[in-house]
């Protein structure tokens, strides 16, 4: 694998959430963010799935934005007594909580007489410099940024829709493009031809996922580069590759 | 949240592969694990998901082999240039990486002519004590513990085989029970009488799950704990809390 140029920003999310680690829950925020990074040219280099016990979210949260760019947290933030991301997050940064008064007034205004003190946790967040909102438009709760940690919701739609709202401000970097080509070839047939391509390639990451469709196995290779034409090389020299194990190639579409 | 007992085991989950982290492919090893490890009373700690980057592969196996009972560690052990967990997984214990007789005698068996270089890579794994193989019926390559950890396969049909395969020689502990009762209240409703139900059941974990069903919002509490008594008295407070909310509870099957 080659790394990306030191220069391009990195990433790292943290899923919290007792839900996750039990099976109850299945997680859909990894793949969502780590699509939207990649084509922004962001390094998704890490993630953590921790449990809802404020010292591993603590300790995960300062190992995580001391080493990456940016830092993601989703889930934890809600109404109910098992949202401790804040008071996590406030921990880790040696910060208060408050209550914000623009989140206090978008969630008065969107629930009237309903909103009761459970509800207005929701606007409580750390205190002081390098804290903004993050605009929620699914279900008005606002996400927050503190200093390189963004805190989303756990619920897809909601972190995605806070997503949007913030990735205009994110630094991108050189964005990575990809390739992929299937073949009914085994990864053990192929595993010696596609070792050389890789060494002759160094700048294209070339990983190799072994298949079962109709009853048949096979081999999706995939070409991962910041530069589309040296996708394209690698892609054709692993055709090539398939062809000459008797089986015709598929390919994904162009990068 | 309510710590489990001291004595009972606990676990980590380190998935390897660029792929998980691009977003190219959804993890379904953690949500199965989790299960699993629950239900055999051995408590999921943490999951981590790193890329095929050996320094991190090392880092992170040797963060968390000393800190939990158990670590399974999924993805890397096929026969390509891209499979590198075995290499990381001996740097990280000091070891060299051998040939083992065994794995090689069922590789050949399996494969005859085919048994190449490639493949007989798949019966690497670290030299010296504790270390044993795992058997795997799906696909013969089989995955190997070494001490504390347990190596196994990235496809989740060859994972989920290892793990059946490994699991009668795993410690449990008092296995964790769960129920849940759903409605169609919203958290910031119930959230108050939620957190003195939790107050006064500390030994009960009570998650919170919002969800949306037929466009209409609702509320899925969960209820975590060994003792099947403590769960259903939790159960029966929430939804009595839920009727006083003007909604009729659906509860999930019994603990």
């Amino acid at each position: 694998m080659t790394a990306p140029p030191a220069e391009d920003p990195t990433a790292c999310l943290l899923i919290i959430g007792d839900e996750i680690l039990s099976g109850r829950t299945q997680d859909a925020n990894l793949k969502f963010l780590g699509e939207r990074l990649a084509a922004m040219g962001i390094r998704l280099k890490e993630a953590r799935v921790v449990p809802d016990v404020e010292t591993m979210i603590v300790e995960a949260v300062n190992a995580c934005r001391a080493r990456y760019t940016y830092v993601f947290t989703t889930g934890g933030i809600g109404p109910t007594h098992d949202d401790i991301t804040t008071a996590a997050i406030a921990k880790a940064f040696g910060r208060r909580v408050v209550r914000h008064p623009e989140a206090e007034r978008t969630l008065r205004a969107y629930y009237g007489d309903r909103a009761n003190e459970a509800r207005l946790r929701m606007a409580e967040i750390p205190e002081g410099a390098g804290v903004e909102l993050i605009e929620n438009h699914m279900s008005v709760a606002p996400g927050y940024r503190i200093d390189n940690v963004f805190v989303l919701a756990g619920v897809p739609s909601v972190a995605r829709a806070m997503f949007d709202a913030l990735a205009p401000g994110l630094k991108g970097g050189a964005p990575v493009y990809a390739q992929s080509v299937d073949a009914h070839v085994r990864e053990g047939d192929i595993a010696e031809r596609l070792s050389a391509i890789q060494d002759a390639h160094p700048d294209v990451a070339i990983g190799s996922y072994p298949f079962m469709r109709h009853d048949r196995l096979g081999t999706s290779i995939v070409a991962r580069a910041t530069d589309k034409q040296r996708i394209v090389l690698v892609i054709a020299a692993v055709a090539e590759a398939m062809r000459a194990l008797g089986e015709e190639p598929t390919l994904g579409p162009a990068p």
